[in-house]
């Protein structure tokens, strides 16, 4: 099974992708796709479906796994992120993709095993697992590609 | 011109279309569409996004007005309409829709000159203003209406 993992973001949008087989999983692709503030709302949306619609043609993903959203202080970076999180799931379902949602909890607790992980924690067994080379990786590949973990994890235990 | 007016939402989402010729505003079409709780949330967001590209399909209007977010209460309904929303802006510039947003207030001024107006004053002078007949029409379509007005006003004075 191939599931694509993305962690929703308007700035910055991390997408990784990993194939699973049984209980292994092996690193198939990543980037953090980035639109620029000195565009408009309306073209930055646009490009977050398009990149997302892409993805999906060039990897055929089966399943999604997407970080749910939490509040952020500024609220009008809350409503971007909420409305491009909308545009991904959207083409994500257009594209065939069944997509799952977990929380930063659930990340955590899947790839550390501890609730209270701090990030650079998530992030290490996230290259360990994946056997990543030690090759600079931004925070929001690392962050989807862990997404992509906690899918392949909570599902087998279904 | 013809202009769709969209009161964005979740669980109702309200579509109002005008044609305006000069300073005129001529009613088109209107209607308040409603996704079932018992749909997943995936589900609706499907067919939120399926009537807004029928819709432009159907009525082909030149320019959209959309009211602006602003935070409810309730998180999680506020996170949903954004997630909804962003599907809305993007069916519609996917249709070759240019978009433009609207305050409530903006609306309010537009229809009643009075930023403090009542939301029954607003709907009073839409339904004056388009010649409806006294037919009973939902809060969503009248505000749906409204919108694609205020538009028409504030794009001529420009």
């Amino acid at each position: 099974m191939r599931i694509i993992g993305i962690d929703p973001g308007f700035g910055r949008l991390g997408i990784g992708i990993i194939d699973t087989q049984n209980k292994k999983e092996l690193y198939a692709h990543s980037l953090c796709f980035e639109t620029s503030p000195k565009d408009s709302f309306h073209t930055r949306l646009q490009s977050i479906g398009s990149v997302v619609r892409d993805t999906c043609i060039i990897w055929k993903p089966d399943h999604a796994s997407v970080e749910t959203l939490f509040f952020e202080k500024n609220q009008k970076t809350a409503m971007h992120v909420a409305e491009a999180r909308g545009v991904i799931v959207y083409e994500l379902l257009k594209n065939g993709v069944e997509v799952f949602e977990y929380t930063p909890l659930q990340v955590k607790i899947a790839l550390t095993g501890f609730g209270k992980a701090e990030k650079s924690q998530v992030a290490f067994m996230t290259e360990k697992i994946l056997k990543l080379e030690k090759e600079k990786r931004l925070d929001d590949e690392l962050d989807a590609l862990a997404l992509a973990i906690t899918h392949n994890s909570s599902f087998r235990e279904k």
